[in-house]
């Protein structure tokens, strides 16, 4: 028997985890400081506040799971990157791990970030680039995984750890890139965008669920890379969520000066996800974008 | 006014900062699981548990200091290298350094370690030597590291991390080296050794207590290697300790195997202690050992 706790799972790439665990034959508990409207069939849901006193410990003794999948993180738009909340979750996750092994478990799956990588590197792959965070959230995960990965080596625990890079999808933060070019195109207003020549690596948050869920049911060792392997310079997704709506008059590329911090290059390796972890996205690019647009289209009643 | 928490404040290295600290003007508040019999006059103790759940914050809160110096951890000889404690006391840590900051902290110094080098390099340098710790503790230290310098960076805090190579003085356990090897022979047995050729960098404690107050009082950051800049190999120590008690002929060098996991050099580079810190140890390394082979005397009757 497989039973998971997961961790986060109501957050942006949490609730797309659970029915692609399900699908895959786990047992699957869910915790979170609050809950989803609707859920997979099949679902446990507990309330736990990981960051209290004991609820590590708590949500563990409730549930006795065979595997974790820890998502839960400090995760308000901008204010991430710096926040001493990023020290409570490195502290709330070890107590987790521990607490996790301690009543037997098996193999935990952790989410780490592309903040990890020696961002004047480009090209992050796991095994050859350098770490170098630039950030408190990319040195805490760092950190997270380096005391996780020696604990689970003298353990003999079963673990992975999985990058996610850029990201997109349903309910994302207003703010971020995609949902805040696609409102203001719905609103028929100017788009004011950087020159958007940057590279990344975007991928739909229902791919991003369920590679997490891919990577939980291996034997995979260590940090893999979440993420779509195919580099699209920023200015490639405005511009197609810009066709989707049929507003592309209105994008203003070159309006907004790109910060010097933000590196031209931020793409990933994806051959341990799709050799190792067999992993391959359901979604294309263009399909993704057309998905985060309708949901938006919808939300907003436009 | 500066006022200085010092955690496990009786601890074998803890109390023997006390005493300097009061000498360079901190008003001194030490915490510790248990009070020594006897402490230096003017250094106020307060009761606490750091692991407890909020004790890290009741001991700031208590206190209001100005100055943090960390030297808490799991200890227990041997066991220390691989015990899941060594999780419980990161969480700790950054709990600590965290409320620290919160109530208007300026500079807090932990206590890191040697064991955090790759130790392939022999060569210790905090400037050029790579870290790749071997061992639970080490990768714990290193991770609590790494996170303390990115929050303190990013809250502008003055932060050190004093590197602790080997050490020795009165009231170490008794299995460690030089109390197994003084005992041996103050009990008139042969004092079976490795061939103690393995060059070290050996302290005495009070000098490593001092190195910390100094470390505190001064605005260096980040991490200095605390040790005297001395290389001697193994079986010098165990020969002056010998000739100290007079007693040479028990000594068997090369009765012992030397494990391969044993690196054959370790040393420190001391340069940012004595020209950035400006510390200058104390004792000389045959005083030292004399000292430690009289506490040794004392302790035993012999």
């Amino acid at each position: 028997m497989k039973r998971v706790l997961v961790t986060g799972a109501s957050g942006f790439i949490g609730r797309w985890t659970l029915a692609p665990l399900v699908a895959r034959g786990f047992e699957v508990h869910a915790v979170d400081v609050r809950r989803p409207s609707s859920s997979p069939a099949g679902v446990v849901w507990h309330d736990g506040d990981l960051l209290a006193p004991g609820g590590a410990a708590r949500a563990i003794a409730e549930v006795g799971p065979t595997h974790l999948l820890h998502l839960a993180w400090y995760a308000a738009h901008r204010l991430f990157w710096s926040s001493p909340e990023n020290l409570r979750w490195v502290s709330a996750s070890l107590d987790l791990v521990r607490a996790f092994r301690d009543a037997g478990g098996e193999r935990a799956v952790l989410a780490g970030t592309c903040a990890e990588y020696d961002a004047a590197h480009g090209w992050c792959s796991e095994r050859t680039t350098p770490l170098a965070p630039s950030t408190l959230y990319g040195a805490s995960k760092d950190a997270l995984r380096r005391t996780v990965e020696a604990y689970a080596s003298q353990q003999s625990m079963s673990w992975a750890w999985g990058r996610v890079f850029l990201l997109h999808g349903p309910d994302e933060h207003p703010d971020r890139l995609l949902p805040a070019v696609v409102g203001s195109m719905l609103r028929g207003e100017p788009t004011r965008c950087s020159h958007g020549r940057q590279i990344r690596d975007f991928l739909h948050v229902a791919d991003v669920g369920a590679a997490f869920a891919s990577l939980l049911d291996t034997p995979v060792q260590g940090p893999v890379n979440i993420a779509s392997g195919e580099p699209r310079a920023l200015r490639e997704i405005v511009t197609a969520a810009a066709q989707v709506i049929g507003t592309p008059q209105l994008v203003r590329f070159g309006d907004v000066v790109v910060p010097a911090s933000e590196p031209p290059l931020l793409v990933a390796d994806v051959r341990r996800l799709r050799e190792e972890v067999g992993f391959e996205p359901a979604w294309s690019f263009e399909a993704g974008v057309a998905d985060t647009v309708a949901w938006w289209r919808t939300a907003t009643g436009t």
